[in-house]
Order: C-alpha cells, then structure tokens, then sequence
C-alpha cells in the first residue's frame, strides 16, 4: 500500500511517500513544493495544486496524512496556513484518497513514542525507520512522519477489526 | 462583462453575479453554497469546490471579486475560513478568472461611500444598485457588494489608463 504524508504550507508544502507491507515501511520518494512568493494568492495556490496533482499521479497513492496545521499567534499566517491546508486537503480527496489528519503531538508519539519529542528526534528516527532515504528537508521530513503515523494507524485499525471478527 | 463577487465562508459562501456595461451594472444572479456540516473537512472543501465550479460554468464571469475575509479572534475559526478561501481563490483562478481582493472596509466605501458603514447599509445600497434583485441572504448581499466594488474598480482602472494614453 502506497501512502502520502503531506505538511501543508504556503511557502513550502513537504511530501513523503513510503510504501507499507504489513508493518514493513519503506521510503519511495520525498520533497517539497515552492509555490514561489511572487505572483498573487490565487496563482501560488494554483501552483501548489498543479505540483501536487502531479506527485500524486506520480506514486498513485491510496491514502493520505495530513498534518494539523500549527496555529500561529499571528492571524495573517494562520490565514495563509489554512488557504494552502484548504487547496492540499482538496487535491487528494478529488484524487478519491482518504485523508487523515494528525496533530504534531499524535506525530511525534507515533514516530518517537513520547508527544513531547523534539523536532530533531522526530527527523532522527524518520531516517532510522525508512532506511536509505535521501531526505529533502525538514519539511519532507515531516511529511514522511505524518506518512509513517498514518501506516501505523491504519494497520492498528486493521488489528482492532481483526480482533473483533 | 459579467463579474462574480464571492464572500467565501466553510459554513456558507455567498455568490452574486452583475453584468457591467460601462458604468450601468445589473443584477444577473445570487446564491449560497452550504457544504453541510456532515463530512470531513476534505469532503465539504470538495463540495465548496465543486458547486462553485457549477457556478462560475454557468455564468462564465470574466472576473471576480473576492471578500478579504475576517479575521477571526479564534484561531481554529481562521484557519477553516482559510481553507474554504483557498478552494475559492483556486476553483475561480483554474477557470481562468482574475481575482481582485477587497477588504471589508473597501467594500463598504466602493458601495456605500463610507468605510465605516454599517453591513444593513450596505444591503441596502445593493439592493438599491442592483433594481430587481431578489437576494438570497447576508452572504449573497455581501458578495454583491464585493462584485459592485470590482466592477468599480475596473472601471477607475480603466479610466486611469484613458487618461494616461
């Protein structure tokens, strides 16, 4: 099963998408789409679509993790943030992916095992649990830990269904 | 030329579209799309989206105004404003439609002649602009004020540049 993570922003939207036999991971791709500053929002919002409509024919993907926007204290960006979550959620669901959504803390206690983990920890262990992969940068990164959160919880949803039958 | 005014809303978007000729503008047609409170977010962005989509095919505006949405004290209640105006600005720019953004404040001055109007005013001098028109509610009326303020917009644009040749 081909997952995506995706760390949606304005300035830079990470992606990661790793591959998941029963509880084996693998890394398959990762990186990051610039809309560029310049231009209005309506085009930068344009150019994240039309990147990530590509990725996603690309590796075919059959579900998505999304990450829970950060709330800024600053209202403007938290604006921005949601223009572009809005445009990111909207691609993969009219691509027929289910989308899930994860908080930081839920990301970090998937990848590291405790919410409170730091950001270098999280990135530590994305490279320790998908071998061999060259990592684009911290946003590619983050979007590979959301991947990877989403791959655990679906198989634990998998397991909790096969106990119940 | 036919120009769209939208007031862009995850609980409800208001659409109204006017025909400009010169400076005589007329009322064509005003509604609200209501994604529905069921659903994940990324099937209410689609459903914003795809209505939207019906919309502006049906009555292929040349331009669009959009509201410059309120910011909210609550960060959660800015971000989904964010992400049901991301899908606006980019279903009205993938149709190839230029996008004009106009604070509240703009809008009231264009349409009632002060910034500081109330919104009741406002309704009125559109209902009173636009002869005829039956308005759907708050959000339709708003979005015909946004289209009126475009459309005199373009026209001080246009005026501009024929005094500048």
């Amino acid at each position: 099963m081909i997952l995506i993570g995706l760390d949606p922003g304005l300035t830079c939207t990470g992606w990661g998408v790793i591959a998941a036999e029963g509880n084996r991971l693998s890394h398959v791709a990762n990186g990051h789409i610039r809309p560029g500053a310049d231009g209005d929002m309506a085009a930068r919002l344009v150019a994240l679509h039309d990147r990530l409509h590509e990725v996603i024919a690309e590796y075919r993907p059959s579900g998505a993790g999304v990450e829970e926007v950060f709330v800024n204290v600053n209202p403007q960006s938290t604006l921005k943030l949601g223009q572009a979550r809005g445009v990111v959620l909207l691609c993969a669901a009219r691509n027929g992916i289910a989308v899930g959504e994860y908080s930081p803390k839920v990301v970090k206690k998937a990848v590291v095992g405790t919410g409170n983990a730091e950001k270098s920890q999280v990135h530590a262990m994305v490279a320790r649990l998908l071998p061999g992969a060259k990592i684009a940068g911290a946003d590619a990164a983050d979007a590979l830990a959301v991947a990877i959160t989403h791959a655990h919880h679906l198989a634990s949803a998998r397991a909790l269904k096969g106990r119940a039958a």
